[in-house]
């Protein structure tokens, strides 16, 4: 058995997981950003013995732990290089978890343990070359290659949601114009309503269903618009299908995988997207001639980080 | 020795490399596009037979043959899927050349020949990851992963060129708007002061170089125009050493490579697109406080495609 933990900024996911990837044992607590780095560890300590605890499974029964974070890890010193959301900066969480359980510890970013988690458990299992995309508040992504992690020489590789793909009219928090994250995250599709209300699109019937409370706009809001086919709603899927299908073939033109993952939480909108999705990318695709990867979406949801996190120790990095 | 062909839309360039990687003979002709493929194979045939004779070189003594090609290539068939340049679909070659001389034979894009001749003999020698980006004509693009080919599942990776990475005032050859070599290659930069000269700016350095006649522009007049500091000549380098950053940047974001050689004509430039391009890409980084691959000038020119083409039987893909 093995414990693998997706450090989230909203949620500590901690799950006990068996061989064959099942979770066999899962909880969750919020995560008190404001806390700071100490206590937050503290607190992931705690909900590890807990739940060793609550599933009465002894520490010994644990091979390694495995912990998806939401920033840059080192690959090297295993240290978590920045999270924005969390606040936090080169932080060795790796070497205290490690030190204070005595076992293996493994510390990879989210996208990559989700990526992960799809192939040993999920939608991608048995394919050798996939990509996962998570569709969130951000935009992450995990690839496999050849049934190896990679993420580049220093770990720095598949952040696909900072790959400029166009102009865009509001910046990045990473500092840049046009990353893809900026089209197509939830945050994307909001700040573009938004802007579209304040030009004038007040006949909207997002702006009815939120009552006038421009704030309460969220994924879901925009794809009930498109199924009502509200005007504005139709107009912003259009733009994010577009730029969807920019990146993915991006990826099919960089990357060229056997298989392309769709997740995080705008991924729940399921055949919504995937189907037009799908009849974009294949008119944007460099030689109509040749077969590209299937786009598929994933399978596990939020249990993918889990389990793909605590299979960390055994799957090696491509670039040792 | 081995035998590495450049088959190029301009020249077919044949060398024999003996096993340091160095060319102990080489031989260009014309590629005659319009005498098709089967006369452009005997074409190739007769080149190599000519150049083993004229060296005093017996075939026996040749390990392998190797091909770099303007185009899509099959890795499971070892075929040519399509090269725009010579009109060519669905080409056996590597079948042919194989049969014809009894020698294993093999076929890859020229951008990933000349990522591997830059590898085995030149500015990424003893580096594991690299990206090759040529700035020609067009962009191509080869990538070392770990020491091994890696250019996806069925060998469509690595076409940069194709990376969309904004909007631009015309389409690719490959019909989408915004492919990387619509704006950094030598034809993206004639493109564009073509176009400011008919927006108005008919007061360049660049129309008296020369004599009126546009259709004179190329890279070195451009260059040229810089180094007179021509305003016309000044805002094309500017925005090409802007996109040229923003694409090196998507490498780093998405392979993280250890190194990045920029090859090509345009590289002939050498320092006066190096030094603005790093002070620009530390701009862009994703994360200031971290260590990005190295950028780096390549250094066999034209004859890294035949080096890397010869070497093709040692180095595996990572995908096998």
């Amino acid at each position: 058995m093995r414990i693998g933990i997706d450090l989230g900024g909203t949620n500590i996911k901690v799950g006990i997981i068996d061989n064959q990837g099942n979770i066999i044992a899962k909880s969750s607590i919020p995560t008190i950003v404001k806390r700071g780095v100490d206590l937050i560890i503290k607190d992931i300590i705690g909900q590890i013995e807990e739940i060793l605890d609550t599933a009465n499974i002894p520490l010994e029964k644990i091979k390694s732990i495995g912990i998806g974070v939401p920033g840059l890890v080192d690959k090297k010193t295993q240290r978590i290089i920045f999270a924005t959301n969390l606040f936090w900066q080169n932080v060795k969480l790796g070497e205290i978890i490690e030190d204070y359980f005595n076992k293996p510890t493994y510390i990879i970013n989210d996208g990559i343990a989700a990526a992960l988690g799809e192939h040993i458990a999920g939608s991608t299992k048995g394919v050798k070359d996939s990509v996962l995309i998570t569709l969130g508040t951000g935009v992450g992504g995990g690839f496999i290659v050849n049934g190896s992690i990679y993420n580049g020489g220093h770990g720095w590789g598949s952040e696909i949601g900072h790959m400029i793909v166009g102009e865009n009219f509001y910046n990045c928090n990473c500092g840049q114009n046009g990353c893809w994250e900026t089209f197509v995250s939830a945050t994307a599709l909001i700040m573009y309503v938004k802007k579209r209300i304040s030009e004038g699109c007040n006949d909207s019937l997002i702006v009815k269903m939120v009552e006038g409370n421009l704030d309460n706009i969220n994924g879901k809001t925009i794809f009930d618009g498109v199924k009502k086919e509200d005007k504005l709603a139709l107009e912003t899927m259009d733009r994010f299908i577009k730029y969807l299908a920019i990146g993915i073939v991006n990826i099919y033109n960089i990357l060229d995988p056997d298989s392309i993952v769709i997740g995080g939480g705008l991924a729940k909108a399921g055949s919504h997207i995937l189907d037009p999705l799908k009849e974009e990318v294949g008119k944007r695709v460099f030689y109509k001639g040749v077969k590209y990867g299937d786009i598929v979406l994933a399978k596990l949801g939020n249990d993918g980080g889990i389990i793909g996190a605590g299979f960390l120790d055994t799957i090696p990095s491509i670039i040792p």
